[in-house]
C-alpha cells in the first residue's frame, strides 16, 4: 500500500501492482485502492478508546466528527496506514471537545478493503440462494433427524445450511407433542410471536378466522404479508396426520422470478414497481402493510418475494399500473403454478417443515375431514434472527 | 353518482356535485369520482362468494382476473353501482373458469371513494404526530396509574392515545416484581422477543455486552436499529433506584426533523439519502441492517428516524455524499441536543416509561454506582403490534 496523493480533505491510496504508482487518483481502480476522506478516517478509528473492545460498539458519535478534520501526520508503516491528530479532532456538537490529547489511528489494509466506499454497491446481501425446481430439491436435500438438529452441531449446521441455500429443510422423528415446535424454533433463535400465538395450530375448525384452518384447497402463498417485516422462518410440525388428501405443496418464488425476468420482462418489472395493500382485519386486529410482489436484489435484503392472493385489499396503484399488473400478475402466478416447480409432500407424524417464508410458497392440497385427522403445529423466527444463524453459522 | 363514461376498459363515474354532468371524464377531478377499471372491480367484487365472510379473505387471486374483462350490463341503482358479468369473468392462470355462473357485483359510493385509487398517493400513514418540546410533553401528558391501565379500558386507551399523540406516557404504582414489565407489554399486544431475552435487566455490570449496561453517560439514542424492524414501543420499568443520578432523558424526534427541514433543508435531504449501517457482532450474533437516518414521510410508515449513533458501523455512502454526511449528521445531533427538546425524569421504583422507539430518543445521565442500585427491566412491542392497537383503539 502507497499514499498516492493527500489532499485538502482525503488521502488516496493505492494497494494495486506492487512497485506500480498510478499517474494520479483518479487512475485508481476501485479494486486496486480508493479515496478516503480524513473524517471518514477519524470517525472510523478503530483503537480501544474509540470502539469499546468487549462489545465493539462506538464511543463517539459520527456528529463529533468535524467535516474539515486534518491529520498532522499521515503514513504507511508495513501495512498499515498510520495518522495522527490533532488535539480538537473530535468535537462534541457544543464544541466541547472529546478527547484533549493527540490521537493516533491505525487501519490495516485488510480493513480498508472490506469497508472501501469507493465500491459501490458493496455489501452484497447476506443470503445466496441456490434455485430449485421440485426434482432439483427432491435429488438435493436430505432430511435432517430431530436427534441430529437437537443434540449435535452437524445437524443444526446442515439444517441451516440447507435452508440458506434451498429455503426449506425437512426434520424427521420429532416428538409430537404439542409445544414441542417452540423448543425447535429456539434452537435456532427466538420465537416471532404474533397475534396468532407463540405456536398455532393448522386443523379445520367451524367458522374458522383463516382459510388454512379448513378442510379447503389452500394455495401457495407466504404467511403474514400484512407485516412490516413478515416471518423469516416458518415451522410446521406435523402431530397428526390420517386424513386423505392435504399434502403439503412448496415452491421456490426465486426461480418463478427468474423464469418472468427471463421470458416476460416487462411484466417483471410491472411487479417490482406496483405496491400491494396486504390486510388482515377482523375481531380486535387490523394489520396492513404495502409491499410490492418482487422487491428487486437489496443490499441488506436480497431478492425478496411477497405473495398472499387472499390477504390482498384493493389494489392502490396509479391508473397507468393497474392494468399492466393484472395482466403481469396473472402470468407470474401461471409460472408459480408450473407443475415441474413444485415440490409436493405428504407430512407424517413426527415430521417437520421448516422454510424461509421469505422465498418458499407453501400450500396443501385439500382433504376430506371425515376420513380423518389432519393436525400440524406451526411458528415463526424472524427475518433477522435467520440472517444472524446464517452469518454466525456459514459466513 | 352517475356514470359519466362506459369504455373498453373501465367506467367513470362522478359523485360531484348533484345535477351537474361533466363534459367528459378527463374534467373529473378525483374528489368527484373517478375512472375504475372493470378488471379492478371484478377484483374486488365484495359479496360473500368472493369475499369469505367469516374473515374478510378474498376467496379468489388477482391472478384470476383478465386484464380485458368487460361487464354483460353496468348501471347506477340508487347509491351503488352494480355491475352484471359473464360466466367465465373469473378464470385460474390455466384458463379453467373459477366459477361457471354468470356473477353480479355491487359497490357502494362509500366503498368507491374510500378505495379510489385516482387519488394518488390516498393511504395516509396511520400515526400523526403532535410535536413537543420537554415544556409542552410535561404540559401535556398525565401519568396512568398501573390500576387504571390494567383494570380499566379508559387507562389502556389513554396510554395508546397519548403513545399515539406524543409518542411516550409514563404509569405509575406498577408493582415492581422481575416479570411485571412483560405482564405491562402483554396488555398491549405481543412481546417482540429479542437476543436479548422476553425481557432484560438495566443496570450496571463488570464487563457489560453493551453500554446501556454501564453507569456511564447514555446519549441520545434508539434500540436495535440494527433490524430489519426495530421495536415499536419499549417499556421501561424502574424496579430499584436509590442511585445518584441517572435520570432518563427523552427527546421527539419529530419536531426535530422539523426543525432540521426547515433550518437547514440541504442537511435533511441528504439525512434521507444516505444509508446508514447499523451493527452489533459479538459473541454468537452478528446482525447488522440500513437504513437511512430520516426516512421520509412513507405511506406505511409515517416519518421514520433511525439513530443509534454507537452502533453505526463504517459509513458506506457514495464518496460525494461522505462530507455532505458528516456536516448534515453534526448539525442533526446539535438540534437533537438542544436544551429545550429535552424531556428529563427521574423514574422511581414502580414507574414505567412506555416511548415509541421509532420516534422517541432515549438516554441516560450517569450515575454514581457506590451510592446505590438502579435497576430497570424493559420489552418490546413491534411495530405491527402497534399500529394494530392504533387502528383498533383510536381510528
Amino acid at each position: 500500500m502507497v499514499i498516492s496523493e493527500t489532499g485538502e480533505d482525503g488521502v488516496a491510496l493505492y494497494w494495486g501492482r506492487p512497485g506500480y504508482e498510478p499517474r494520479s487518483p483518479a487512475n485508481i481502480k476501485p479494486d486496486d485502492g480508493g479515496r478516503f476522506h480524513y473524517a471518514w478516517l477519524r470517525d472510523n478509528c478503530q483503537c480501544p478508546s474509540c470502539i469499546l473492545e468487549s462489545n465493539g460498539q462506538k464511543l463517539h458519535s459520527s456528529a463529533s466528527v468535524s467535516s474539515t478534520v486534518k491529520p498532522v501526520s499521515i503514513s504507511v508503516v508495513n501495512t498499515n496506514l498510520v495518522i495522527e491528530w490533532p488535539a480538537d479532532s473530535l468535537c462534541q456538537s457544543n464544541g466541547v471537545p472529546v478527547k484533549s490529547e493527540p490521537h493516533k489511528s491505525e487501519f490495516s489494509i485488510e480493513w480498508l478493503q472490506s469497508n472501501n466506499y469507493n465500491q459501490q454497491p458493496r455489501s452484497p446481501s447476506t443470503i445466496r440462494s441456490i434455485r430449485w425446481d421440485g426434482a432439483y430439491l427432491k435429488a438435493c436435500t436430505h432430511r435432517v433427524s430431530y436427534d441430529e438438529f437437537f443434540n449435535h452441531y452437524s445437524g443444526l449446521r446442515s439444517v441451516i445450511q440447507q435452508l440458506h441455500d434451498f429455503g426449506i429443510c425437512f426434520l424427521t422423528d420429532v416428538p409430537t407433542d404439542d409445544k414441542r415446535v417452540e423448543h425447535l424454533a429456539k434452537r435456532m433463535g427466538c420465537i416471532q410471536e404474533t397475534f396468532y400465538g407463540t405456536s398455532w395450530d393448522v386443523r379445520n375448525e367451524p367458522d374458522a378466522s383463516n382459510i388454512a384452518y379448513t378442510s379447503l384447497y389452500l394455495g401457495l402463498h407466504m404467511d403474514l404479508m400484512y407485516y412490516e417485516s413478515p416471518p423469516g422462518l416458518q415451522l410446521l410440525h406435523c402431530l397428526q396426520n390420517n386424513a386423505t388428501g392435504g399434502e403439503s405443496t412448496f415452491v421456490d418464488s426465486h426461480i418463478a422470478v427468474e423464469l418472468l425476468k427471463r421470458e416476460y420482462p416487462d411484466h417483471y418489472k410491472t411487479l417490482t414497481k406496483v405496491p400491494i395493500m396486504f390486510k388482515y382485519q377482523k375481531d380486535l386486529h387490523h394489520m396492513q402493510y404495502r409491499h410490492p410482489t418482487i422487491l428487486e436484489n437489496d443490499q441488506d435484503l436480497g431478492l425478496q418475494v411477497y405473495y398472499a392472493p387472499q390477504f390482498q385489499g384493493p389494489l392502490d396503484a396509479t391508473p397507468d399500473l393497474v392494468l399492466p399488473f393484472y395482466e403481469a400478475f396473472s402470468v407470474f402466478e401461471s409460472i408459480l403454478n408450473r407443475k415441474e416447480l413444485l415440490y409436493t409432500t405428504l407430512l407424517r407424524p413426527g415430521d417437520c417443515a421448516i422454510f424461509s417464508n421469505r422465498r418458499i410458497l407453501h400450500g396443501r392440497q385439500s382433504f376430506d375431514p371425515q376420513s380423518g385427522v389432519r393436525h400440524l403445529k406451526g411458528t415463526y423466527i424472524s427475518w433477522d434472527d435467520f440472517k444472524d444463524l446464517v452469518r454466525i453459522h456459514l459466513i
